[in-house]
């Protein structure tokens, strides 16, 4: 496994003739979410990289930049268990020199949903992505459908600005009572692990009325967010949203995902579920 | 010469590898400033691909979309002669197909200049090239001086993306008697082509008035806006601006580039100059 830290170097690099290449973009403190992400390039293609790098446009300024979690040696150990060929781990000064001012934005969709309570975020993620994809030139990219939105964002960007990069959306991976694997769970003392949950059960709830005949999205989001409610965490969202396009449908069908953010404690948590299983 | 007029055969397109690959992006209705770029790619590169696209994103409302100057056929025959290897044409709809949604901009100096009379022309322009760019892959992309700020905020989009194209500027080419050439001086009448001279005839008369010692850019400024509206046309700006960054000098020095836009009847000239020669 070879570690990249420059840009010019990442951009020099010459893959032979013909292979495909995959990448990862992940902010570290890795778990078994991004792993999958992984396995899931190194089933598909010849070479896999593997960014890190925490990306302070995406950051609000009273968000939790300074604090995200943070174990390079760890992250590096765990991708060279996995096989991966490079990682590259630029800094801040690299990605974002002084005079920097160049920013990308997906219009209508970036300000609904996580969009409205984290000002300027997705503009952050857009900008941040389109240069890595730019440096890296990966013809795959994999990323997990927990961040569901942000998927669905740079899918449109990537279409949109005619890049040649397919992005892949990989399963939310969870812990084994169903809490969806997040760098951020580490903020969690025992008693908000456990809150934590609701996510998850309002989810599985919101399902099993959809099973039960219950249709109507306003209903089904103001149930689960009674759950959520009901444990002491705070609900920033709770909508249904069209997997293909992030519209709001009045009445679920086979292409509504529940989307939620919550806090519990200071943490904000996000999950999604699609409503009528495959 | 081949022509190609769909993204994917454009994407799709091989080159022999180590091929250097030369880009004019155009909105068509060529002249020899036009042409000049073509030669310069040629001079320099394996193989020259000349884009023509007016570009919607890039017009206000109010501006010419609709009766900017087209002359496909007059084109092709020039940029044949010219020996273009590619021609690639593609239509509104191919590069914005509903629900577009997802534009760059360059901050800071979008607004500016050029960007002040023309809200959200450089938003256009910087996503319509990014996409260009994308499409076509050149390693080199060859832009008239004569659109400075245009050629400056593309310098440091591509820069601040991580793309691998760099923007070689060439010098602007003038009628006979110091008139740029533009597309849009088909609009002037015999008279009002007369008094388009006055931006060239305002450059240098500033240029004489640097040799002769005067170094305050807002003196030159104010005496080249003076020439201009002692003709009849009607000044948009007169700025001295550095030529490295755009920033707005109090005396002038070797960077300092007087910078022009006048409307000539209803028709928008614009021109510019170093104003100490090289």
């Amino acid at each position: 496994m070879k570690l990249i830290n420059t840009l010019a170097e990442m951009q020099a690099l010459k893959h032979p003739e013909g292979f495909k290449i995959g990448f990862v973009p992940t902010m570290g403190y890795l778990h078994e979410g991004h792993l999958s992400l992984v396995d899931a390039s190194k089933k598909d293609c010849d070479l896999t990289i593997v960014s890190i790098f925490v990306n302070p446009a995406q950051f609000g300024e009273n968000e939790d930049l300074d604090s995200y979690p943070r174990d390079m040696e760890r992250d590096l150990s765990l991708l060279k268990a996995r096989g991966v060929d490079y990682v590259f781990f630029p800094d801040a000064q690299m990605m974002y020199p002084n005079g920097y001012r160049t920013w990308v934005e997906v219009e209508g969709l970036s300000d609904i949903l996580c969009g409205a309570s984290r000002k300027g975020h997705f503009r952050g993620v857009c900008t941040v992505v389109l240069k890595l994809v730019n440096i890296v030139k990966p013809h795959f990219m994999y990323m997990g459908d927990k961040d569901y939105q942000q998927q669905s964002i740079l899918r449109i960007m990537l279409k949109d600005l005619n890049l040649d990069t397919t992005i892949v959306g990989c399963p939310i991976v969870r812990e084994q009572d169903g809490l969806a694997k997040s760098s951020r769970n580490v903020y969690l003392d025992p008693n908000n692990r456990q809150i934590a949950l609701c996510l998850y059960r309002a989810l599985i709830q919101a399902q099993k009325e959809v099973r039960s005949g219950i249709l109507v999205a306003e209903t089904l989001a103001e149930h689960a967010a009674a759950l959520i409610e009901s444990t002491g965490a705070r609900v920033d969202y709770v909508k249904i949203i069209d997997s293909r396009d992030l519209n709001f449908p009045n009445e679920v069908n086979e292409h509504s995902r529940m989307v939620i953010a919550a806090y519990v404690g200071k943490t904000r948590l996000i999950d999604n579920m699609l409503l009528v299983s495959p």
